[in-house]
């Protein structure tokens, strides 16, 4: 049982069977012919050689299909995973160096053992620290990001920089170096892509193609064009006017590399793995988990962690990148009908044989092909119709999207995520800080007690009951103190305070400290302070704390129980005091 | 109104008299004498000049007068923040150069004008931050490296160092240049300074002195250490026999200064005024809330921090350094009768004399007593109680507790306090990532509905109603997802979804995207989902998203609702197949 939890291939490789293997081999090689061009420009989108996008689809696919829990996911080098990369490596090595192809290691490695840690100490809640709309606004600002870096291909020009600005103002400075060739190539693939994307797909429907089959022709768009344009710079010798190519790739078997380095190397990219680790999981699991519950399976998101971490560490151990599992690509994966992991096997056997025999046509294929490829891929990740909704729902969720936005295309990716998380945190926090609160009176004949400012209820000067709607924590424990000692000191006449608990689920130690000081307070103003309606587990750590003999009052069980008690207590001269209020204006 | 909120002092000041005048002065005086040792010590901690302590407790006594709104705090050096202002400036300046002298006027500019911007931004929730745990491991772990600081003072030997390791290995080193008049000094001034603290006042009290008085004389005690063993050092010339004494002190006005240098030091010194701005107001309005409420008077956070903040201001432009509202001062002035703000005035006055006219005899006052001043009270603030009490009460607490202490001891007094506060929101985080849920059911006959799995309750195999305890946020979205998920892949026949909202205050953007991911899984499944008891403003925000038309099934009222209309609809074949679960053995 716990073998087969962590080793899910043997839950589902013991069944399979002669039909399954057709799906998933036609699967697989619908992926392969999408992942040739991706793989390519995505070690490209990273600063590496090809080659290395190639290796990095090959075995950690095939460790992905023994640990891996979702059927479908296409695991490999992707886009956003590719520029977070790039601008961690970037800082500690030159582009196209050893040192550089060593630290992308590095980086693969880190990143796959945090994952696989994560897995085992199942630790896949730190996920939760990246809400919706910061990952969503992250990935907004990394296709801009990875759009405008591509652009200089299209240009034929050079270029540098990880921010938004620095990139501009670089190729400002090179824009004379424009070369003509290169710019057809590239706006013709863009055009033709975006075209194919656009209308292909309603075309061939209308043409009579079966929906799924004018899919799948649609998105193998990218294979054609570079065909097309590899072939045209063969025939017309582009690359001798200027036409930068893809150039020799060593073809065959992935390289076993080692993944070294001084250890301030590893401190420095400590960070970026971690980052990496957790977009690339979050990524992942959301197009798992979609896609599974379209064939009502399940994944288990700490398995995935380890799925994840053993393809990185496999990644790092010849010659590739970091990997994780891409959107468009288990997309096609699952409509293309891969039935289990098995097709993400074949996959890899399909790139390897393509690393064999195929890389000596891939020398003459354009730079600018496998950008306008990129552009073409990440502008889908560009939503801003969810910034608008984000902006219409909530502004607390807004700010910290535009936060993530603002910083990752100013300052880069790292600073932009951490900006986003630690701004949803401190918003969350401020939330819940000042917890809703009422002051709670008696529903004339009733046992039931309502918030004084709404509804028309008896109430009694000598007896504050505050009903208290969140758990009490640090963040609010605060608030609670000074909410009480303002109630006690502008009611003079006050002898009691009850805190109604029932929607109090925990009291954590800076709580307790805040009820300590606020029953050592309430004390020293004369009044005693009682709670009601305390859960059973709360109770039951309240029993153990000296607390519970200072306390000046009683805990009562129900609220009806400390209003009885508590008011009938009192002497004749208060009950005819007591009164009923008049409902407020507000609703 | 506005001004009044800004300037609290013209709040006392139009009803000032002659008996509050009285009360004021007689304090007053009392804790002028207690601040002369403790500020010439605590600038001695923080690597400053003794002038600096004294400077510090004028100018900025007499500004929280005009801005402060506690009645009773003593404002002035503390021995946490000399800690932290040692460590922070230790950093970038040896200690006696006038780059440090200048750093200490940086910080106390900068930390003043921190809390003044979160005073005006209301911003003081961002204290929350700091649990009651992190602040009391802290502050136990600053007690014991402050004790440890002093005793290479009682030694008469060198030592230098920001954590105990450091200090211990440095002070051990220099052991050969143990000085034996110092020793006996300062060994004398702690043991006296204990005996009294332990039983001054126990044996005042039996001789029949009123209590109060003898509590004041207790409290008086290190004045009389310091000029019985200045007096001896004086006398007895031991300043020539290698006892390290005070020296000459400026005498007159503090000096007008001016904070300046690169904005490299103010960008290095950020992130420790921040800190400090943030443990001196937690410090200072935690006792300054105790001592309010002991009179059934209030204080306003916010303007707290106004009045800590010009505080701190004036300090760095009369020489000072970083101050806060002490403890121990605070509770003298209390007990010693202080009304208004004035006495901290009249402190200031007392001070400033001390300054003009008491300097030369401190020449001769040995730094071994200022060191045993310092251990004595500094160890009052080491409490195992607590770490005792946290660990029974909560493990959550207590290992936030306890990685403060470490960090705080083994790498610093900034770490510690940042180690402490992420550990205590990481686990609130994980706290709150699995919201408490239940599968409910009718109890019977009624429309209350029950845990399945603790009450003998109705439900039907087609429809699953699920209560969620708690808000639904980013941290506990994907958890949602992820139950919703396995509930519905593990109960084939299931028709319908619906989730009780009842105790849901909040659903953020994260949450809405998760419940549009659960809508379309469902949907996917051949399975609706439904929402019930969705609370007012929850309700007006979704009606504006596009969930709300998204929404495969209904959104009810109450859950009574929805199991009727679900239920009934249901085909005969369903009513018969409802059963009635049996109780588990769970309470």
């Amino acid at each position: 049982m716990q073998i087969r939890r962590y080793l899910p291939i043997l839950q589902w490789l013991p069944h399979y069977g002669r039909k399954p293997l057709v799906s998933d081999l036609l699967a697989a090689l619908i992926v392969t012919v999408m992942l040739i061009p991706q793989s390519l420009a995505y070690a490209m989108l990273a600063g590496l050689p090809p080659e290395v996008g190639l290796y990095a689809s090959i075995a950690p696919l095939v460790i992905y299909t023994l640990f891996g829990t979702s059927r479908t996911l296409a695991v490999g080098p992707v886009a956003v995973v590719s520029l977070m990369t790039a601008a961690a490596i970037g800082n500690i090595a030159t582009p196209g160096s050893s040192e550089y192809i060593a630290a992308a290691l590095i980086l693969a490695l880190l990143s796959g053992a945090i994952l696989v840690l994560m897995g085992l100490a199942r630790l896949g809640f730190l996920a939760n620290f990246l809400s919706h709309p910061v990952i969503s606004g992250f990935i907004t600002a990394s296709g801009l990001i990875i759009a405008a870096s591509q652009t200089k291909h299209i240009l034929g020009i050079e270029g540098s920089g990880h921010t938004l600005i620095a990139l501009g103002q670089s190729m400002a400075a090179n824009i004379n170096q424009l070369n003509l060739p290169t710019l057809a190539i590239g706006v013709s693939v863009l055009a033709f892509l975006y075209v194919t994307r656009r209308w292909l797909k309603r075309l061939l429907i209308s043409l009579g193609t079966p929906a799924r089959a004018a899919d799948m022709l649609t998105k193998a768009a990218p294979i054609l064009a570079v065909a097309i344009t590899t072939y045209a710079t063969w025939a017309f010798g582009l690359n001798h006017q200027g036409v930068a190519v893809v150039g020799d790739i060593p073809s065959g078997f992935p390289p076993l590399t080692l993944p070294g380095g001084d250890s301030g190397i590893w401190q420095e990219l400590f960070l970026a793995a971690l980052l990496i680790s957790i977009v690339g999981f979050v990524e992942s699991v959301s197009v798992g988990q979609t896609l599974a519950a379209k064939r009502r399976q399940q994944i288990d998101p700490n398995q995935e962690l380890i799925g994840l971490g053993t393809a990185n560490i496999a990644s790092s151990f010849t010659g590739g990148m970091p990997v994780t599992g891409g959107f468009s690509r288990s997309v096609v994966n699952f409509e293309a009908g891969a039935e289990t992991p098995a097709a993400g096997a074949f996959t890899a056997v399909g790139i390897m044989l393509a690393t064999l025999f195929f890389t000596p046509f891939i020398a003459y294929l354009p730079i600018a092909t496998l950008a306008a490829t990129i552009i073409i891929a990440v502008l889908s990740l560009v939503d801003f119709g969810t910034i608008q909704r984000t902006w219409q729902y909530s502004r607390s969720d807004f700010s910290a999207m535009l936060a993530t936005i603002i910083v990752t295309l100013g300052v880069g990716v790292e600073s932009g995520i951490i900006a986003g998380v630690s701004l949803s945190l401190a918003l969350h926090l401020y939330r819940t800080s000042r917890p809703h609160s009422a002051v709670v009176g008696r529903v004339p004949g009733s046992e039931h007690f309502r918030n004084v400012k709404r509804h028309a209820v008896e109430t009694d000067p000598h007896l504050v009951i505050l009903r208290i709607d969140e758990s009490l924590y640090f963040a609010n424990a605060r608030y609670l103190e000074n909410t009480v000692t303002a109630i006690a000191a502008g009611q003079p006449p006050l002898r009691h305070v009850v805190i109604a608990c029932q929607a109090v689920n925990v009291i954590d130690a800076s709580a307790l400290e805040s009820l300590e000081a606020i029953n050592a307070r309430l004390h020293d103003m004369g009044t005693t302070l009682h709670l009601a309606e305390v859960k059973g587990p709360v109770m039951d750590r309240l029993k153990k704390t000296a607390f519970i003999n200072e306390l000046t009052g009683q805990i009562f069980l129900s609220t009806y129980d400390a209003w009885q008690a508590l008011h009938t207590t009192d002497d004749h001269n208060t009950q005819k005091q007591r009164y009923v209020t008049q409902p407020s204006s507000s609703p």
